[in-house]
This record gives C-alpha cells, structure tokens and sequence, in this order.
C-alpha cells in the first residue's frame, strides 16, 4: 500500500528529466541500443514464434466504462468481391476500421498522460492539440524491439491468475525475477503476467476491467533500477486498479509515462508465451514491439512478436 | 509484355491449391517454419533497425482514385489533458482512428482477392460477407517472420528510381539477385525496391499513383519457383499498373493471391534500409512483419521492422 | 396473438406490390400529395414546435445487443480554436462523427429489410450490396412532409407506459383513435406512443432493449385500410419484441417494408408533443420528418418537427 | 470591399451581446416566436415540397483543401441480407457512416468560430474542448422552422450563377429584394441563392471551393436591420472568399456568428427552388430546417424542407 507523500518520494527518485537532453522523447527507450537488439537476435534458440496481440473485433476488452469514445474496433467492408472491370477481371475485398489507438493491445505513448500541466521532461501539456501531440507521440518512438523478459507471477505464485485487486510489488518482481533465474539486464522489455486477461478469454469483458490486479507504485522503482526500457501487461490498466493512491487516480501511469519516461503496454496475451516459458524455463527471448507510426498519436495498437 | 494466355499459362504453373491441403489458409506461408525464423535472427550482425513503415495520417497515399472510401487515416483526439478526477489527479489524451485497412503500409489477405468466383485454395468467394472473411483472413496468419532479402533494383540499373510504367520482370530480379551476390530461399520475404515511393515522399500523391513500375506476370515464375514466402513493394499497386493484361486488371493480384496464395505488401519504405544495405553489400535481414489481428479482414496495416 | 398463419393472411392482405407500379421505390409515401402537404400546413393553430429526436451521443440507446456494429455516435473534434492565420484571424471548431444510421432517432429505408429474397416491391435482395441499395435507398424518399396524427396509447389506457411485452392491437388503436376524436386520414403520418422511451431517459438503456411493448401484426391491417403513409413510435424496435411469430422474428417489419412499402420510424421522442396534444385534445399537426439524403442507404438519422 | 477598420465598425455595429441575456445560447434564433411560425405555415399555397439538401456520399463537396479531417461521408454496411434467424427469417440490412458535420448541407452552430478568445455573447472560447461545445452547441438550437426567403441574386442580375470572387453586398440584397416585391421581415430565413453549387452539380468540386462568390461585410448589416434569424447559401465557404479583409480568413464567419449569434447554413442546393419561385414570383416560403441534435456539437447535417 502506499500513500501521496510515497508517491511523491518515488517520484522524485524516478525521475528522467533532462538525463537524455531536454529533447528527448524516448524517455527510457534510450537504454536499447544496436548491440541490445543484436544480443536480443542472439537469444533466439528454436525459432518458436509467439504473437501477443489480442484479435481486433467487436468483441474486444471496451465496455464502455472507460474513457468515453473507447469503443471496440467496428470493422467494415468497404467492397465485397467487386469486380475491377469486365466479365474476366478479378473482384476485390477492401474493408475500413474505426478503431481507438488504446482500444486493445497497445502502446500508450509517453503523451498519454499529463500531471500538473506537464509530459515527460517537463515538456507543455499543451503539445497535445486536436492535432495530436507534438512532443512524445508514439510516432516518435521508430523500431521497438529488445530483449523480453517474462515475469510469470501467477506461475511462481502457484495460481491460475492473480486475483483481481491484488497489487503486484516490487518485492514479488524480485522474487519471481529469482526463481526464474534470469536476472532483468538494461534495455530489457519486461512483460508482466498476471493472468487476468483470461477473464476477457472467458467472456467477461466486465470483470476484466474492476478490479484488477496490477503493478503497485514501488515497482517502478525496480523498473528504474534495472534500466528497463519498456513494460508491458496482461491487463487493461496496467497499474492496481482503484490504485492506493486514489487523489492521482493512476499515479503508476504517471511514474512510468511522466516521471520516467517508460512506455507501457496493455492488454497484451501472455498465455501462450507463459507457458512455453515454463516448459523449458527460459523466459528470455527475442521481442519486436514496433508501434504503428500514427504520426502524433497518444498510443498506438502493437502485434508483438516474441522470438524464442 | 503478357497477354491473356500468358496469364493462363503461368496461373497453371504457379498454383498451389491443394498443396498444403484442402483447408489451408497459409499459402507460401507454409515455406516459413521454426528453423527458418531461427537462421532469420542468426542473420543479424550489427543491430541496426529499420522500420518499413509510411508515417499513417491524412498525408498519407490515398488520393481518392482508389477503391472507394479508401482514405487517408483519419485520426482525433477523444480526450485532450481530461482529469480523471480530482485537483491532483493525473489527466490523459485519448486518440481514435478511421482507416481503410489497406490505406498505408499493408498486407493484402489472401482474401483481398477473387477471381472467377474463387479465392486461394479454391475456396468460395462468398466465404466473404459482411462480417469479414470466414477463409484467408488476416487473422489466420499469425507471425509473420522469415529472412528479408532486399532486392534493389534501381540501384542495380543506376537509377535512382524506376519510371512510371516500367515492368519488372524475372529476368531482371534475377540479375538483380546475382549482381546483390545473394540466392533467395524456401521462406524468404522478398523486398522489391523500385524507389516509386520517392514520389510520395515529395507530395506527389497523384504521381505515385499512376503510372507505377511493378511487377510483372513472369515474376511470379520466380517466387514460385524459389518458394518465396512473402513479397512486398514500395508502391501502391504492387504489380504494373496499367498492366499488360488489361482484361484482368490487377493479374499480378491474381497469381499471387488466389492462385499461389502468396501474401502481397504494398506501400512499403524501403529507401533507408536499402541505402544501408548497400552500404555493406548485405541484402539480407532479419524480418518481422506480423499483421495486426484484425478478425476476418481482408488485409492489415503492418509496421515492418528489418534487423541487419 | 398471431402466428405464422395469421402471419401470411395479413401478408396476402396488405402486399401493395405493383400498386404504383413495377419500379415504384415510395410504397406508401404515394399517399400524400400537394394538397396533403397543404392540409398539413393548414392544422398549424398556435406555432408550438416539438423536436421529436433523442440527443446524439455515446449516451444513446445502443446497448450492443442488436445489430453487430450499432454503436452509439461518436463524435470528436477536428479541430478546437484552431486559428485560420494570423495574429487578428478567427479561429474554427469542427466535429466528425461516426454513427450506425439507424442508431438514434430514425427511419428504416425500405431497403432495411428483405424477405425470402426481395425487397419491397419484389425488387431482388441483392439489390444491396456494398455499394448500398440501388433500390429503396432512403434518398429516393425526398421531402416527408404530411399531416401527422398521434395515437397516445398509454394515456388513453390511464398508464404512465406500456409495459415491456405489450401487444398493441388493431383494436386497441381504433379505440384510442375514435376517444381521441380525431380519425386517421389518407397520407397521414401515424405516431403510435407507447411511453417505452421513458426508461431511456431515465438511464435503463438495457431495460429500453427487452422486452418492449410495440405493434402487433394485425395492426398493419388498420394501417392499410386507413391508407397511412408512415408510422413510427417511441421504441427501439417498433414491433412487439420478442414478436408473437419468432420464426420470421421481425414479423412487423416484413409487413411493413417489404409487403406494404411502408416506413417505419423508430426511438422518436413523443413525450412533450403528447403532452401538449392532450392538454388542448388536439392530436393532429404538421409534420416534418425529411430524412437526411444518404445515397443508397438503407436508413436515415431524422430529426423530425411536429408544429401544431 | 472592406478592410480590418470597416470590419471593426460592422462589428461594433450588429454585436448583439446580451440584448438576450448573458446566458443566451440563442442568438437571432430568439427572433423566432410561435407567431413567426404559425405565420409561416399560413404561407403555403400548393404544398409543392422542395428539398434543399445534397446527397450525402463519397461524391460530395470536400476536396482535402479545408479543415483537415472534413472527408465526404464513407457509408458502409455493416450487414447484407444478414439472416435474423431460421429458414423463415426476415434479414437485414445496416449501415454506419463516418462524416464531418460540416461536410455537406449543414448549419454551423455559435461555437463553430471563436475571434479574440471568446465565442457570441462573449462566452469563453475554451467553452469548446475535446467533450464538445458547452456554450452555442447546435443541440441548443431545437425547433429551426421560420418563413423563408429566397433572394435569387443570379436571376435578378440576369446571370446563370455569380462568378468565383464576386462580393455580395448590402445594396445588392436590397434591389433583389426590392425586385422581387417582398421584404425580410423579423425572424425570416434568408436563402441566398448565387448558383455557385452548378459547378458542384457539374463534378467541378475544386472549383466549387476557390474563388466563391458570397456575402461581403456589409450584408451583416442588413442582416442586423432586418431582423433576419439565420442566413443560408449554396456555397462551400458562405462569405467571399477569398475574403476583403484576409487579417481575419473569414470576417462574416465573425460578424454573423461570434458578433450577431445568426447560425449560417452552407451547401444548400437552391436550384429547384429558385425555378419554382421564379415562375410564380412568390420568393416567400415554409421552411424547416430543424438540425440534428449531436450533443455539444459545433455544427450539424441538415436535409432542410421548403414547402409553397
């Protein structure tokens, strides 16, 4: 549990501003470096492949609670088998989606969030405007791939999932992070596995969404430590949710996006991966995660790909 | 130049219906497996990283030409710097996008495309409503990851990109790959640079769109025979447009995705990685171009990511 | 009650195929002319004008239990206080929306519905397809402009609403009708209230879904004889719903578009006219509901005016 | 022509502010009176119904030139003939739009235009965020139902249309008016009528945009005398444009909405009204042109009804 006054001692500790120049909007991403994803290339044993993204269709995690307009992607058929000319042509299929950028799995960008009038490095809140952002949109952030390391919490905790409320601290990432024997380098992309999102695979979109289980406010503190460049769970808040910090509402996003500069992931699906993981117990493995280039956006959808 | 024979003839040849059984989605996909995406990753030697794709707003390809309702994304802002709640509480910025699926960097499903009632794999047509594709989604490819091999034609003719309604053919892409010093293999994705994409860069929306060099009716003799998995193009049409077998209108299309069941990439960047593969004379790299896991679609915007 | 005997006598009873001839797109709109368009005008006494439609937001009636798709509007900003220019220039606001076209207040085209393979008129189904519906598109409505009588059930029974499940009878609209004083004419436009959309203002948006109260099958022989050219009511699905003959499941709808080519407005707001029609017992007025001019579509949004 | 002196004059001139009320959302709507309507019904002669709005599809007047984001309205289904159940099931079909409010035949409401921080009545412009207008949204506006009249400036100059960059001034109102033997009266609704839309009806849709004739600075004066309650032309822009006085991109968008509180419609296809008028002389009408209620909106779609 946690309180305003630890809240405000973290953030102090966490903090990256100006640590890459008063520019910079990559924030921690500036861990990762060509010889990080060479040595990400290089842990890549069997060739095993794994996609982390959710399908994209009515039936995704919104339900209308959230942040109003967060609708599921309604996809739409913009021309059935219609024919491009005369009686031998061939006949197309096009179809169109209205989707929000955060709707399933996804990036939030580090303009994703404000807190005192400020993004990430100190930079204005007011460089988000109809025309999206300029300063921290996720089309900044260009190839995101590194090495994945899978914090498998609900396996080294021996529960199907971690139940919804359960605040996921600092301590536990250190535990699992040993059991597993694999120690968080920098420049990592650390996945979280709660397990939660099963509840979306069983029909349960409400459930889903409150509570939830999630990061508490002292793991951004290990996230700092270790030099993680990004992270990412299999939930839709990310963060304990109601949080023990109830006056900022979400004072794990505002760690991670405005104080460090950390892009985070949502609703993304760890089941699979999780489990070839502990089949063979390595739980590192090759990971791109490249945003789409919504040019000024505040996040972005993402089909990861983990690469064992 | 190919006539309405020509086509016949080599839709003969290339077609792999059957092939990988009756009900199968994966096409020259099949040609990827573990081992593939293994010596993929082994590729890397540096780390530098490319992503492939075209910045996605409303300057983006489309110029109304097109199938109709393909535009240009879209995209606004739900929320602007909202709080969530109280004096200190954090405030977010929300976005949402209206987008043609095939609008920018993308993947033609195999779905994209019917001819003569059938689909790949000689599936009906009509597996196509309005809910989507219930054959040759978008969905059904899962990762898509392999060995990239870049070949860079204009570079290999001292061009700095090839005109408008120049044909590239398989003699060509051949000598172009001997010149490179680089054989393509089972499972390759293979890049056909044309340069077209300069055009786009500059503001010529309208320019990029017709007339564009491509490929060629012949060139999927070669994709067949060396078992490539995939192939993608820096234009917006894919193959020669106008073709050469007006009747058909896009018979490029037709060969690789209904006949071969071969996946087709369009609007693809490939200026930047090509310079640095020129650099050191290696054309081939790591590649991840999983789609998005759009339900039933016919096609999915992709951020490519090339890892040399 | 009725079933599916009862079903294919009102069928048989009320089809108006052919009346106006074989390419007639208007059904029963053919029932008012100029000079009903005048008497309607004549009936305007004070100048009291009612809006019959519900505000279009994320606060709509869609609950995602029917249609696939129909979400309720999303509206965003383009742009907000963007300046055109310079220092002394003015500045816009601008909105896009995304909205299903019979989300709110609307009328069914009478392309919404097909039978056993036709349309209204016996036009083919296929009539629609992508590009919309070439036949009994709502923009070949044009002006919808006539007398409008309002049939306030709910009062004439001495209730606050109809209850969920409420079959509303042919007889029971002749006795509102002949308490009212007021006898339905040639052309008129009928607006049969339930009360139903009480429980939408009052936030019970699944409530407002299931059961509903609505007209029964025989109601459409009134309609015929009485040569009503539109009807339209304060529920979500116009009919009883679930229907008295579940095999067809919208036995209502069939009556009215497909067999008659009559259209059906539905989610209009009759709360404040009912109020106003019997504080002075007047039950009759002019009435607008001109819908928008959507090409080959199958509904309109209508923001529909009764001055009295 | 006029300059920014001229503007500032005009301006101080016909501010309307407070004269309703410093929470007045209204404007010169409130000319509008029961009376004002009832006298409008009684002008209805034939009942010959005209509507004024233009079809509403990917044909229609945007170009890409103005607001960023104001696309034509994509239309698509979101169902085909779509069974509702068993082998006697009726099916159906859906559709969903994506449009700009302002993209075809609409209203902007107050809170289109902002000048010097504030929008009419001196409201704060940042009344306007990301939720929508809380001050002048077009759901304020309810009943739009006036007598209507039609200034046909190209017919009373002997002209098939006004040519592109011709001014319409005060005076030229005024002998149109005197012309045609009837006077504006309090609470009307001017149409005016310059055949610009020809070129739009002729697919000439970048010269529909520039040069437009239109309403030059010191109509709004006239405007301001007569009483007038909205003011709506057939042009995209509704003022000249390229404007007199270009400090300000749009000073009648100014003068009328932010100064006056007088809605402006644009896009309205007057032809077939104008011949109407014309060959009986009678340029007074019925006129309902009642917007759609989009909550918070700063503009609407309308599918405006004149009836004679």
């Amino acid at each position: 549990m946690a309180n305003l006054g630890d809240f405000r001692r973290v953030a102090d500790d966490v903090r990256n501003w100006g640590r890459w120049g008063d520019a910079d909007e990559l924030g921690t991403l500036n861990f990762i470096t060509a010889e990080t994803r060479r040595r990400a290339a290089s842990t890549v044993r069997t060739g095993e492949a794994y996609t982390l993204g959710i399908p994209l269709s009515l039936k995704g995690p919104q339900d209308g609670t959230g942040v109003p307009g967060r609708i599921n992607p309604v996809r739409t058929m913009l021309g059935i088998n219609v024919s491009m000319g005369g009686p031998e042509a061939a006949a197309y299929n096009d179809d169109i989606v209205v989707m929000p950028l955060q709707a399933a799995t996804h990036w939030d960008a580090l303009s994703h969030v404000s807190f005192r009038g400020v993004l990430y490095n100190g930079a204005p809140a007011d460089s988000v405007t109809t025309a999206g952002a300029s300063f921290g949109g996720i089309d900044a952030v260009g190839p995101l791939v590194s090495r994945g390391l899978l914090l498998d919490l609900p396996r080294h905790l021996g529960l199907e999932r971690l139940p919804g409320g359960f605040e996921v601290t600092r301590a536990l990432l250190e535990e699992c992070e040993e059991a597993q024997g694999e120690r968080a380098e920098t420049g990592d992309i650390v996945l979280v596995r709660t397990g939660h999102i099963q509840l979306l695979h069983a029909g349960d979109v409400h459930g889903y969404h409150r509570p939830t289980p999630g990061l508490g406010i002292d793991t951004t503190l290990w996230f700092s430590e270790r030099e993680v460049a990004a992270v990412a769970t299999d939930t839709i808040a990310f963060e304990l949710l109601p949080s023990t910090c109830p006056e900022i509402v979400l004072p794990v996003h505002v760690l991670c996006l405005v104080e460090m500069g950390l892009l985070q992931g949502q609703n993304w699906d760890l089941e699979a991966l999780a489990a070839a993981c502990a089949a063979d117990r390595r739980y590192t493995f090759f990971l791109d995660a490249t945003p789409e280039p919504f040019a000024m956006a505040t996040g972005s959808p993402v089909s990861p790909l983990a690469l064992r």
